[in-house]
């Protein structure tokens, strides 16, 4: 079926959408209007509504799913749609939100299946038994949620897919350098975002918590280490050394790490989760750019634009 | 009685002193020698000791208590010690390390007695109850330990003394800024530096400890107030909050803090923690300058000199 | 009375208001308009005059008071002024327009009152002297103008406002500190910001002069005590002492103090001028805030958002 | 056999080594003497040679080879061997100087072919052409180099053994990343430090070159590339896409790249390079620390410290 | 003749003029438009085209000569042209484009041949016969290209024009510190820029080439005094000198130079370029300022307001 | 006459010498003795004066003239002195210090001469008459201070020497670029660093004052700008705008300007001071280096070695 990203300029359209952002506005002129940032699976768009009433913010609010009809056309090199016809769905059309947000390839419960193998590998008990309590305490949000509100891997399971990615690449690098710890290694991987589940409000129109903004993910799993060692009654060494994994993730402090990284593996961590976001978010900016041509700038990427080559 | 600083270059000693470092060497020639740091609680000095055997270096270790008699002399701008005699002290001397350790003016339980009348200023059930938990659980520890290695209120019983300061001043600053909650400044000064207790060795020769090195004494502390808060059973705003101002106190991601201050008291914290560290460090430098000269080179104050100015 | 303030989104208003700023405009298809600033005591709003002639230029200039009726709406969430009925105020009508700007809560009389007070803590001659001649000098525009064009104390009478608040924190600073010289502290205090009275335009509608853009408040009253101090025939230290004082109060070089501070006093000067000034603009953001919520960035506050917690 | 490295303070040696440096001094009191850093393949250490004359400077100048006799004692934390017979070495002992420096643990020869294996996954004949072109024309040096002066792979061969464990890494995350070019990657990693043969001055005592000094490694390479083009009378984006690999590969102006990576395969390279670099350093400084101990402080690692877990 | 920066807001034109820019656009109801920049040897202006069709896009395309009447108005601070009448000019009427791009004062065979005279005070055979050869061959464009596409000598000719005024600054400082190597000073000022044909897409409407933007025009003429000491099988210092002039030109690694000077007349070169771009820069700017008035900001001079004194 | 930079390694010498520098120290075992740095104009040296006694101190102070005798010899890179004889000079020897101190190569009075032929190229009577008012008021010092303590210009009269310099390259810059304002700029030049004289201790063993160290000469300058148009009875913008070209000539908050230049003139003033400061040491440290060789670092070159080419 053809989604919102198949259609170009001038193409009229027809179709289920949910609706990501409702902002309300007034004209110059006084006359309110709202605007909708409108997605599925595929992509999103901004359109306008206009001449609306009090009761249309309520009909159209954010996380609502509603029927729209209209024609896309370019506004300022960006694409817009123009409303012709648009209604709230209705219960017994059948729609739900999950057919409409973007999310990781594989299903959540393969990525989780997938993550899981990595435990075999590990033998340190202490570091398992910590890493497993936290997982499942934690498991149901952390194969829901995004692992960022934008940028990389921000759509449904977009972290359990960041973190899996990050597994694969952390064990060849263990193949390549026999004297890395595995046990840190992937523990650490595992848990180094799992914060983000405090941090963000949930996996649909993500914003961050005021626990977000006030402790930060970083500071949230590092307590909630200390506790599960706690719980589990483990004292030693690990304990200190899975709350500096975490806490040195960000590999400098004015990127957010109170200490710097440590430990070899702590080092290693902070450039894998470094890779695996880059290519992400250099993969999505290079699909949407012709051969011969540069891509937007890209914010956290120092601004950058990147060139996609005209050869094969 | 006199005590080492009371001393000028020339004259002769005769003393119990504390080795507070030792370190061994070999001159160029091939001749074993030790450099001794001694003290007493007006200062300390530094000391060769020339042609040592093995034996000497467990018997002139860190933290042993000796007699020596020697005289002043100086060497490149310092003064110097010549060791003419030297001996371990007997037990029946009755000299203890605590007679020799710089500490603060007051004794401990002063101090701690002006402490506990903040609370008496405090409110909300949940911030004091925190408070008083964890301060009670590292009380003896909190009343002993410096506030830090070295720089400002380095010495025995610094800790406390520095936090009564603060309580004084952040007294004077809620009096003239009403609006400030005085519940989260005084438990915010409370709590600030008690993760020093864990980050640092103990009051005497004082080093950092691995996990001070790992973690740092702010998240040691973010992690302890977590703790007992599940320990007294409060849930509530007031655990985030409490657990912001430790986590903020130092202003800037670049100075350890992983989020800067998001509450005015926080901002305040800041600031006064600033000011009571820098007036310690300018007393310090000052009263060793004479009117109308300029402090050496005060390396945690961006390494500036100070005037101390020629007019009363 | 009801103000400016007290208005909300929908409702209809009929207030005398001042007229901050005045600019021409012209749509894209051509027709004139103008946007105006109108304020009162409780604060400003922006509207648009639609359709204007050239003779409404001068009508309705900055600094002019007018007769408004209309309507406040929504503009991209900031209030707006639909403006439906506009005349120049009549002379008859008899409104000045200090009832129209916001100002200190104390009358700048009061104010000069308490100021007056810390002299009789001075002790030094010269000082006290330099001090009382540069304020005398300036004092009518000293009482008058505000600290700053905006961020904060930016009302009238907003300079001597924060002088006062400032001296308060000095007295309370100085007696817990009592090595502090209270001669530099109070006529540093006093004398920091007096060269704004030059590097501002006034109390209305401020804007930086050409000698603030090219010279700056800094060197126009460090000139000052030069001169002053030739004219009272002064010499010694003091003088230099003084300029040293107001020259490095801004703290670092890159916030435009040529010389970092070098006396204890100038270190606190530049901590109680920073408290007083964030105080003022957190109480400022904070008081338009819902507990719960987070203000609006400060940009001057290194654009930071703080939280207002819902806990009393 | 036993090396210098095996030996402990105290133990007498009676070795040949190669003298890495030597340079003249004067006491004090004026008498000549020389520094000779004296190695085997194991490491290295300092050494004094008393009272010497004229003539000693050219029979122990740098890159000759000894026997020494004497005894290891500590200077000021250091090793240090105290000469107590040295003469140079006589032809007929047949000891080269290949037998006394560290160098790879492969040969060069079993290094090149594991690093010609990358060519059969290659596929754009411009280049591959040009690859194959530069790494025959300087592959005499390629194979000796170290990769730099100190720090990381700065021993014989460095350079090559670097790179092939470059490709190892870079063919991993082409692997994990399909979207890779390989063609750019591999190429990218096998050119990107080949300017060092001209930078640096051979894989023996080894300093820049005036040119490598003037120009550097990075531009020198962008024009070999250039040149390469021009003799293989290739045309086309594969140069200037090479070039840019190269030119970029230092990842940020400050760093030496005149250019910020605008490649996918550019930024890739950028990190796999410093991957592989931190690594070694990583290994080296852990290898010389007990468990539960910090390493000595690594200076281009930021001068951080890092920490080898008790825990195995 | 009248030309368009010698109209006011409120006059009619009737002027032929070059289409520099022409953007397509939507208004938020849907209608399309154009906004173009037309420009003659003047200035240049923005306009208008409303309700166009698909075919107007072809017809005034950028670098297209048109007859247009209109009226200028101000919108925002702004003049902008209410285009009344637009057609596209004939080949009839015989206007070319140089005659509506602005373009140096002087001819660009009076700058070349001022440029020649250098050459004579040149004594090095090698520096000489490397600069010729290489302004020989890209002797067509360095005549007419911009020395950048905005900022300072942005217009036809103004890479020579900005050549011929260095070299005249080159000279007077030559002149005063007579240790300069006039060889290497007046090759380097001559070539530093010549990369900027490469570079820059051409005299007209000017852009970054795909070249330029990932090798730079640093790197690319650094490649090619190497390829021309080839061609003119010149071997010794020279040639590396010449490329460190060029290379450091920048002055620092973070403006793109990956080496900073180290010869005498590269730190010289560096502040020649700067002090000519400036001078070019700050009169544009103050030629459009009253005296006793600010400036616009300027970007490239830190953003910075200049002021134009009142004096004479 | 032979020089002190005349002799090499291992000649004897027998002159006379100023003691520049002059420090008691004391040997590891006990013993005192002197460092002594000894200048002629040729250059200085460092010698040691063994098993001194109290006396010498006095007869071998700072400022002293010596006859000594003894040989050079190298002392870990650098040359020092060691001492056979050494006695005070006598009177009627007739050696002055003036003979032993390095200064300017044309003498003071010439320097003179040459700066005042500027006045005639200056118009403004304003600016003409503060200037020449504030050469007249500290003439004297003007005429023999140096420029600096140490880098460039350090030397008798080398203040005036660098003035002068500077207003030959501002002479160049107003012929090449005759927008600029003569009177501010050579007006700018005189008196840009005359706050030196006051900042300084004088021409020998030269130190900051106090006041230089608390005010620094920017500030000490604009102060007698001020109150030279005072006596003057000089009103208009000329005073500020003098004042400003001063203030800003150090070009950035950092270096020391409280506002940035503002005036076209103030903007190249920073740079002909730049020039000619950077020329200076980069003469003096390249006429220390042979062909094909690297300078020293010069430290405020960002701490730079440059090159000395081999050619010709």
């Amino acid at each position: 079926m053809k989604k919102l990203a198949d259609y170009k300029v001038g193409e009229s359209i027809d179709l289920y959408l949910l609706i990501k952002q409702s902002i309300k506005g007034v004209t110059q002129q006084g006359s309110s209007f709202m605007t909708l940032v409108l997605q599925d699976k595929s992509g999103d768009i901004e359109a306008k509504l206009w001449d609306t009433k009090e009761e249309h913010a309520l009909l159209y609010a954010a996380a609502s799913i509603v029927k729209v009809g209209g024609e896309l056309h370019d506004y300022r090199g960006k694409n817009q749609l123009r409303i012709k016809t648009i209604r709230p769905v209705k219960e017994d059309e059948g729609i739900s939100i999950s057919e409409l947000v973007p999310s990781a390839e594989k299903s959540k419960e393969v990525l989780l299946e997938e993550l899981m193998q990595y435990f075999f590998e590990m033998k340190n008990p202490h570091i398992q038994r910590i890493t497993r309590h936290l997982l499942k305490k934690h498991q149901s949000a952390f194969m829901t949620y995004p692992a960022a509100t934008k940028n990389h891997h921000d759509y449904v399971s977009g972290l359990i897919d960041h973190v899996v990615s990050m597994l694969k690449l952390g064990k060849a690098l263990a193949d390549l350098y026999p004297s890395l710890n595995k046990d840190l290694l992937y523990a650490g991987i595992i848990l180094h975002d799992v914060g983000k589940v405090v941090e963000l409000s949930g996996p649909i129109a993500t914003q961050y918590t005021i626990e977000g903004n006030l402790l930060g993910h970083i500071t949230i799993m590092v307590n909630e280490i200390s506790k599960a060692a706690d719980e589990l009654e483990i004292a030693g060494e690990e304990v200190m050394l899975l709350q500096h994994m975490v806490l040195s993730h960000h590999g400098k402090e004015e990127w957010g790490s109170p200490k710097r990284p440590m430990l070899k593996e702590a080092e290693i961590l902070h450039y894998i989760d470094n890779i695996d976001a880059k290519m992400n978010m250099l993969d999505r900016a290079l699909g949407k750019t012709e051969p011969g041509e540069f891509t937007e700038r890209i914010f956290p990427l120092d601004n950058r634009s990147f060139y996609k080559p005209g050869i094969e």
